[in-house]
């Protein structure tokens, strides 16, 4: 996870409304899948053809047109047109660098989301950008991939499970939306498992790879973060019900993906205050044992280096030196040394250093 | 305590309102007790069958069904559909990771609420959810495990003291709220004690044990922060008084709930503090043994340092070394040593090192 | 002061307005003084017999009654149903952990404040819970001891000096709250020159004394803080004037002592900055200290290590040393240690290391 | 500058509205000086004799009083009487302790600012209280010393320059106010030359005196910013124009000096991030000293060690030790010493120890 | 990036509304640009004489004056009498330390936004102050320098790309509002590159640079910060459409360009997050490498103390040590020394200390 400014100052000094590509390109191609349905009516068609792709949104009922990759401007401005969307709403969808949002253009919303995927092998986390465009009876989603996470949404419209065929392109919306909030558990899931790995970790053996995991966890939530905290605020507007496109009965189902975003944001949090508390741990771990390194050192230079003055006293050559004709000298050196040695070591017990 | 994000994943894909038990199971077979009364009139059975559960709860008066266990989500359903509750409403129940919340759905309101459980012999503290559902003239009480919570309002009931029996469905819910957020202050009192013992510990023998309980008492502190935190609002939202369903006569006791629930969210935030400061105390203190080991080993390694020299010297094998001839030359060095060693240390009392 | 938690716990399982007295005992017995009191006439008298309080409270004019002690509920009970009170106001003034707050129950105002006492000689500052009770034309206080804080109204109103006397029970009210955020002022003075001079000892002789003094300072702001925070919620409601109990021209009067809280509320922030400061400082003084023990003993360690291993060589027993054989062998080395010597002083000093 | 509670306590106990001066006293006598003018007209007049002044203040036109000096109360007594202000008014004035605040009495507003000057030579910062009465047709102001923050105005009033003279009263007050707020900038440029310079000392020489001086800073900026913030509400006050004494023309006058006061905020603001950014980088570079001394010691410890260990074994006296007497067994071990020395540097270099 | 506050109380003093120049001169003489277009119709015409700039504003249509350079005083008076400018405006353009803000004069809105420039070579920022005067029909902007930030825009009217010239003067204003803010993103990608190579330096070589450049950077984030937190409340004025000037059509382009300032600040308190969480890093190396410092110390110095102990034993001249006369005494020694060394190794390596 980058800081997610890639290439955006390429577009400085262009009129405003003009779409630019700005990212990375995720797909070879740009499919499209539309969906319509109502009531038990279901077709669901793939395609890669623009045209194709705007003959079959032409059918009645409610349509959802999945759009998968972003980077062919062409296809995106030709589905604006169709669907009547504000050149500033091309421009935004193409740019993945937009903050989640929701903007009420009359007669349609339009809403910027985050999708996380988790490369499990190395815990590496992706932010897609999932754009959706909610009008009457249709919605266009826009992702910059494949479209794993709204992959669900369309199987149960495919089997007809729960009530989403027989409601409006609001709960469609809502479906969407729901899909992408519950893809944060994972990741929520899998960041917590981590962490607590770690946990143990910098307990057991603190040294300079648990150091940089738990850099790397931090600046995850960093990113994370922003891609969560504005959640709190476009869902909200969801669950207001300000806009006359959201249904009062589909207002009740928004108020619970409001309950998961708040679940996602304070798990965050948590994750935040566990990382500061290992942080803190970790450096006084550090100044526990630097303490003990120093008074290893400090025990063994003590009780060494006044036996070595002792032993050099008695190594100096001067002709009178009454103690070396002594035979008894050197034993009780020798016996002086110890005594002095054990002496130290009872002090160091009783002190408590050892 | 856990970041509370058990197998929350295995539910996404599902279509909303699925009730998925999600949580650990806590007894063995549910059982439901239900008690109904009406001023002077009372009757309380225990099942743990969801039809004499529900024949029972047909009768007239106030009706208090409390169910102990959630993993049963036949009998969640049963009971759901008897008493006309939305499937978001049981999806919630089910799940044990909801966050404390009241939901106003009209002819009934959906609380969220989480009880603490402490385990006297470990200290440790376990969180169980106890989600509530008030109606015109009933309460529903759902709980992970036994019921100990809620067990002093159903003697309460039983005995006829105070005036619980007179008052409607509403005043039930007050006291059941009550009598989860009194069992907060037992917790709260626990873990002051513990941090006071823990305080004690720190400044007497600060070691990598006395960190370790620190470290979860933080932990600790964190998980019961986001259990509590929520709580002022949901509380907050009864004593608005917005729902018909809350007469004003019992808005003074919600008051009352809520000043206790403010009263342990200002705990919570000075243990906190507390704690933030002990942290700080342990570092300093560290810094300070550090410091004093150092000294000792400077004050030795300065004093024998030199006087090894000394004895070095006259320990070489030139053979024109008039000192070593001289009678007294002995003494002499001696006497030279012990001053030098004596100064040294009296250069270090001045200096307030020893 | 103590996180305030004593024995909460011993009341949960009761039924709501059950007056139980928590907190310490701190009068033998409960006395009581009422002063009835209108424009000239002023009639004051102490008793400990709740009747004879009851009908001296029973006089026409605006009446005080003052309560010394609140563990004898019966006493309480007696006055809360002379006077009218609900039984959650009862169980509020028996329990010593409420926080600052004010509750309109229509016919009478109900407050809680915190009265701080300090004890000079070991600096120790006490809680203590103020209780008042304004009603129409009385005032009722309740204090945990003998009522000092209060003493000054009671001269006051005793000589007529001042407007107190001609006006209602609204100023009476402001007054009492006045004379405890007056004994605030007198708290923080001494706690200020306590800060002055630990901050004097932490740069002069700092040492775990010290450490110890600014930890208890710190908790005792924790505390502090805890007390006179919800006070600017509690008189900023008087201020307001959301009350009829409250006459418009005592408003200002309001005004005047919520401009005193602000600043007390200020001074506690000031003072925690003050103390996080210096701890800071502490710290960095700590480092400092190690890095000159540290410098200390390198420099030590440097010039006299190498002199050592030099000696040492000539104290080598080979056969063929030809140096050990030079007349000037022993000068030129000694000349050559002292050299080395100097020029290592001279590198330290040209570092800045001494 | 000093935590500002001087002898507050001395005044507990006293009725409201008895105005006793706290703070120091900054001048002999109290002086006043009354300026009136009406467009062309213009008079102005020093007088230490009350009678004097009220006599000029009777004047047709605006006047403006102006009092240096609050600690003779009966002086302000007589002022407040013939302006008719309310006791606590007065009270306010005499006591230097105020926060910066402003106070709608009706026919007049009350305003409290807090002047700052710059002793140049020392550094030092002291706060001045500035009281302003702004009245229909008068502004009193008070002072409690000589009065050099105001000067310009009144110089400005004298040579008739800017629109001062021919607008009202509540432009006067404007211009006070907008003297006061300036003079800060010239505090806040000095401050952060100091700070600027006390960065570069910290880099080049850090030590005891620049900690010093940076806790001197730190705690400047918190008397600082408690003088400053609360006049962002105060100012907000009046450009919100609540009060009729605004005219609606001079209000945006106000919205200036508010952007003033927003940018003196912010700048405040800015040193304090500055000042603990110091901080930090003044613990990292004690942090990196300590490390580079420790490996200068480790690094000619672990050289020298090992070396005069080999001169010590062939130091010993062991009768059968085969080397000592080989012919080229002492240029030998100068050898390996030599080399052993060599490889010990080697690796310290490729370490980067060196 | 200074903290901002160059020669600001050359000013105190002055009457309100007294242009004066504050900030660093720019450009040797003020340029003005000037551009009349209606639809089809351009025109664009440099000169430096006021005069003539005023004549070319007569025009028809929408006008657009850029003013290069803001230090001749008596220029901007012209311009400002011209167009009808209240004095405080003026002096507001004359100044360069005014912070971001809009103030509605009901007949044109007078804005301050800062342009930032990126010097690349030596990656120091500067702050450009840009004033825009928004009236019906024209456009005035004030920059310090040469125009770089607003050129694009300009080249834009030129060519008449996009719809510029065939909307209001509130579109244009936008467009000069957007041409602002997009070069944030410039900077803040070159910071955010400058903040990843420096996060590689502090790990693979942290030292004295590294630290400092970081605490560059922090400073460099907090005058960031300064310059771009008040322009979201800036850019929000426009977007809730308070004034009349701005046309309905013209609002969701400013929604545009708020959602682009969120985006900007929400990155500057990523980088700010970044940054304290490198400093973390830093000190954590920091006492990671102390603790192996030391560790290499007392391995080097417990290993070879106690051997020198022994080697000094048998160094010692007592005429009575028997060990001295073993023909095995030399090679036993040497083995025990062997051992004890390898002992202390093995005993290392366990406790993981090398």
């Amino acid at each position: 996870m980058k800081h997610g400014l890639k290439k955006r100052s390429s577009k400085s000094g262009l009129p405003p409304g003009t779409p630019v590509h700005i990212g990375q390109q995720r797909t070879d191609t740009v499919t499209m899948t539309v969906c319509t349905y109502s009531g038990k009516d279901f077709h669901e068609q793939d395609t890669s053809h623009v045209d194709e792709c705007l003959a079959l949104a032409k059918k009645p009922g409610i349509r959802w047109v999945a759009v998968h990759g972003i980077h062919q401007i062409e296809i995106l401005q030709r589905l604006a047109s169709s669907f009547g969307l504000h050149p500033l709403v091309l421009e935004d969808i193409a740019n993945t660098e937009q903050r989640p949002k929701v903007e009420d253009y009359g007669e349609y919303l339009f809403v910027v989301l985050k999708g996380l995927h988790l490369k499990e092998e190395t815990s590496e986390i992706t932010v897609e950008q999932v754009s959706l465009v909610l009008g009457q009876d249709f919605v266009l989603s826009f992702q910059e991939g494949s479209g794993k996470i709204l992959q669900a949404v369309r199987e149960r419209l495919r089997n007809g499970k729960g009530r989403v065929r027989t409601l409006g392109s609001d709960y469609l919306a809502y479906t969407l939306t729901d899909a992408v909030v519950d893809h944060y558990f994972a990741v929520l899931e899998h960041l917590g498992e981590h962490i607590e790995r770690l946990e143990e970790e910098l307990v057991t053996n603190p040294g300079a790879e648990a150091l940089q995991a738990l850099h790397r966890l931090k600046r995850d939530m960093i990113v994370l973060r922003k891609a969560v905290w504005p959640l709190r605020e476009v869902i909200g507007h969801f669950e207001r019900g300000d806009s006359p496109l959201i249904k009062p009965s589909t207002l009740i189902y928004f108020r619970d993906v409001y309950d998961h975003t708040i679940q996602v944001i304070e798990t965050t949090e948590t994750f935040r205050d566990m990382l500061a508390g290992m942080l803190d741990i970790y450096l006084t771990t550090l100044s526990n044992r630097l303490n003990e390194t120093m008074k290893v050192l400090t025990v063994i230079a003590t009780i060494f280096i006044p036996l070595t003055l002792i032993a050099s006293i008695y190594g100096m050559n001067f002709r009178h030196m009454p103690e070396l004709e002594w035979p008894w000298g050197y034993p009780a050196v020798l016996v002086v040394m110890g005594s002095l040695a054990a002496g130290m070591l009872w002090l160091f017990r009783r002190k408590n250093w050892m």
